[in-house]
């Protein structure tokens, strides 16, 4: 009898979780409210949901913009700040699409090694000596893809090295709502807001087919971006931002959030035990929130080795090393998502991969 | 008594024709049926909104990529093909829009001066001896902003360049569907499928806030472009994707066009009338579809003294010289649109224009 696959490679919400209902209701409401608004052009998006993510972050709304997806407001900051070939500072491992993206945007990307606390100061510093960066990109909250949280020790290190040398820190956050365990650590932003900007999205904590990003920065730095988007996509896509605002505006958007933690926290327990029982040898990280654990393979194992023969066991895993800005640095990386498991398919699927290992 | 303001500026829609309670329906009925779907990632795009439109064209999905505008589309063009300083040639005057956006991507753009039947094809010839561009972007029908038609003659002979030349023709479409009179001219793309990449959206047949652009090309390079979207931003927004695809599913589409022309046919008369009978001394182009007449000032009247003394008497007019890759080039160009006016307010706003002429 051929055993049913377990994929642990996709970092995606399962589907069941998205609020369809609640969705198909907003979007009806959004649409008869104002739809000659949102089925016309605009500039910098639907006004009511930037004044309801600005109030949501207590800022005023000329501080946020929204695009379609975080990876496109990214791709909008990289080509204003970063893409004449200036120096961008990522953490190695970092999320693969941003590494490419600056890539493609003719950035030079340096990678600095990421600890369970956040990069390795020592090493920014010496990288510092050599040439601040147009920008850092640093995913602060159960960072992707080694599930990590920066300290606030090192984050208030990192507000101070970009205010001593002048860069800007790019603080990708889709995660940090998603806590399942413990307690928040400030944001970035919070501790230096003229030095970073915050990106987040509504992909994990509604739905990423409505890919709807957003930024949040110093007024001078919005308008730039502002000004950039308008000349690439005039504006981003308007009905689902309709949609999303009504839906935030009921007050339904925090409920779908507690919601989805008691989905996924049983999830990250059951990851964790599981890691524990069946592969104890390797580092793993203990994350507190979002979608990822990670570790470094024991016995010199090698990821694309135990890839293939994880394939013939009815195991998908991800190559680790194009999280990595030196592939070689990933060659016994590997990155495990648990939120679109059940715990019963997490135990057999970590069972799998201990007895591969 | 102040008089009302009459706006001759802004190429849009007016807000009163999207057909709102149909779109709303639409939604609900995609959501319903395929939400797993729509809300989750996809890569191209939702697959059989991508089918339906290959069907219409008469082409295979794989030969068609959808995006968040033609705008976006075209970046991504610009990007796979002329991003490194490669020369990109337009018509002159052109989309403003597109000469930013290829501008912003370092490409290097030549304009070629554009003629009542399209482009001016000695120049044409005369700059493709100083050596080939990486691609032509032309608006073959009821071109922005001068509102002309290149001819078949034109397109036979660009189709030819194009292939002796080895160059991609990049056929902006977005007006071809609303045509008020006469007959349609072949595409460039039906001339020469291997060399052509044709654009166009939903956002004049439609509602722009819908930004759903797409591009039918070779599969060879549909692949490229749909792995360069991928990594700027995974996939387009999918919810306004299956409500599209839902209304061009009931056959909305082609009903909601022919409703259209109805109502820009008369204002198209008007705006001829118009401009025969309040400023007869211009060369006015005589469009047949779209949404811009033009023309070339008469006397060395100045666009900016124009514009200036236009705002004083309520009359708002665009400055034309953005159109032109070399602004000067535009100082006596006026682009005027129609769509969006009533056939009162175009009569009086032109016969303000005449008085201030």
């Amino acid at each position: 009898m051929k055993r049913s696959e377990i994929n642990l490679t996709r970092g995606v919400p399962p589907t069941d979780v998205f609020p369809v209902e609640d969705l198909i209701a907003c979007s009806e409401a959004a649409l008869s409210r104002d739809g000659s608004v949102l089925l016309q052009y605009s500039h910098a998006g639907y006004p009511p949901l930037r004044e309801w993510i600005a109030d949501w972050y207590d800022v005023g709304a000329e501080r946020v913009l929204t695009g379609n997806s975080s990876l496109e407001v990214f791709a909008f900051i990289v080509q204003v700040f970063a893409s004449g070939g200036q120096r961008a500072f990522v953490e190695s491992p970092s999320y693969d699409r941003s590494i490419t993206l600056l890539r493609h945007n003719d950035a030079a990307v340096v990678g600095i090694p990421l600890q369970k606390d956040g990069v390795d100061l020592d090493l920014l510093e010496q990288e510092l000596e050599k040439g601040a960066p147009a920008l850092m990109y640093v995913i602060t909250d159960f960072q992707n893809p080694m599930g990590v949280t920066t300290s606030l020790e090192k984050r208030q290190r990192l507000a101070a090295l970009a205010r001593e040398h002048d860069f800007w820190l790019v603080e990708d956050a889709p995660y940090r709502q998603l806590r399942y365990e413990g307690e928040d650590v400030p944001s970035l932003w919070s501790l230096a807001p003229e030095k970073v900007l915050h990106m987040s999205s509504f992909s994990k904590v509604l739905a990423p087919g409505l890919r709807l990003g957003y930024v949040i920065g110093p007024q001078s730095v919005i308008n730039k971006l502002a000004d950039w988007a308008v000349d690439s996509h005039i504006g981003p896509v308007l009905p689902t931002q309709g949609m999303v605002y009504e839906y935030c505006r009921r007050g339904l958007l925090d409920e779908n959030i507690e919601r989805l933690k008691e989905i996924y926290r049983p999830r990250l327990g059951a990851m964790l035990t599981a890691l524990d029982k069946h592969v104890p040898d390797a580092d793993w990280t203990r994350p507190q929130g979002g979608f990822f654990v990670s570790g470094h393979l024991p016995n010199g194992c090698d990821i694309v080795d135990l890839q293939a023969r994880a394939a013939e066991e009815g195991l998908k895993l991800s190559d680790g090393r194009g999280f990595f800005p030196n592939p070689a640095d990933g060659q016994g990386f590997l990155r495990i998502p648990f939120c679109s498991l059940t715990p019963e398919e997490i135990d057999k699927g970590i069972a799998r991969l201990g007895h591969l290992i």
